[in-house]
């Protein structure tokens, strides 16, 4: 299983031809959806035999599965692993949505956010890669949500209901993504601003 | 131009037979995206000849945007028009939320809300589509923008900035609409409590 030579001659080193082939699946689906993706799409794209694509991945919904886990390592190192040296609270909470803005903003990938971009195309498709997709959102929004824990634990903010909170910053990023892709970049500065309501201090007034 | 008949020796009548492919195309693209709308698939789902459906449409494209219109209209026939008596302002914003979550919850179409279900996956698209879908965001926010300002002058809320409250009661929604395909019904108050936050009268404290 690590070498496989495909009908066109070429020798596919089995990990490394994997990914080769997981990060193109990731373009092709944050542009044109992961319903979109097919073995025989990506082996054309990448001068590869279907069958060879096929030896790696077996079907297309372990492709599918392939793009979203290729996708979300990389959202881990592009966003959340930088964050990991900020101080619990605000000043992490910060330091995720600014990773997050130049993320989104020049992508790793061509659609842009790659959870953003699919999580409506599968919510009719119950299945696997559904549900690893809500598992990543579930994920993303759990840091916002404790992070939010940690400002109200620590005085820096009011309490507030942090789920609802982590609900709303999440469905904001999905629209700032959107309107990235449509050149939108004033986007950066609404989800900044968003953010921000949450994170005023305890005798703040109401947000604007 | 009134009449098609169909090679497989149906009588189209020109404007009802539209009315009823686009009727399909809006269910099909808000399940699959619009992007999957074919007249070949669309013409086999509804046991019609290709030629029929291509002498009605034309063009994919022509077909996707018979599309757009048709769910524009069934949108604003559901959500827009029948808030139109009740007093601009709070009174209107609530009225115009709770026919958009029963759009939104027991959709028209198979997919919900078809804007929010496919404006992401055309973000990458330039071209006529995308310039509909992105006119009809525009309209919505506008509308929510303009019922808010109505609020501001009113006196019934504090003054705030109507077009980034829109676009985050938009972004909610577009959220909300992906987590009733999911099966998550508590999407609805989530909705009502975010807009609700900002329709605290001006001597409210933050939000919660």
């Amino acid at each position: 299983m690590n070498e496989q030579v495909t009908t066109d001659g070429r020798l596919l080193r089995g990990a490394r031809a994997r990914q080769t082939i997981a990060k193109h699946a990731v373009d092709v689906a944050s542009t044109e959806g992961l319903n979109g993706l097919t073995i025989g799409r990506l082996a054309a794209d990448l001068g590869l035999s279907k069958s060879g694509v096929q030896t790696l991945f077996g079907t297309k919904e372990q492709l599918q599965l392939a793009a979203v886990e290729y996708a979300r390592e990389a959202f881990t190192e592009a966003v959340i692993r930088p964050a990991r040296t900020a101080p619990h609270g605000a000043a992490r909470l910060r330091v995720l949505v600014e990773h997050w803005i130049v993320y989104a903003e020049t992508p790793l990938f061509a659609g842009g956010c790659f959870r953003s971009a699919n999580i409506a195309d599968f919510d009719s498709r119950p299945g696997p890669v559904q549900n690893a997709l809500l598992q990543d959102q579930r994920t993303w929004r759990g840091i916002l949500a404790r992070e939010l824990r940690h400002a109200v634990d620590a005085g820096e903010i009011a309490d507030l209901d942090t789920d609802l909170a982590a609900f709303q910053i999440d469905a904001v990023m999905c629209a700032a993504n959107t309107a990235f892709r449509l050149g939108e970049t004033e986007a950066a500065s609404n989800v900044r601003r968003v953010v921000e309501q949450f994170l005023r201090p305890p005798d703040g007034d109401r947000p604007q």
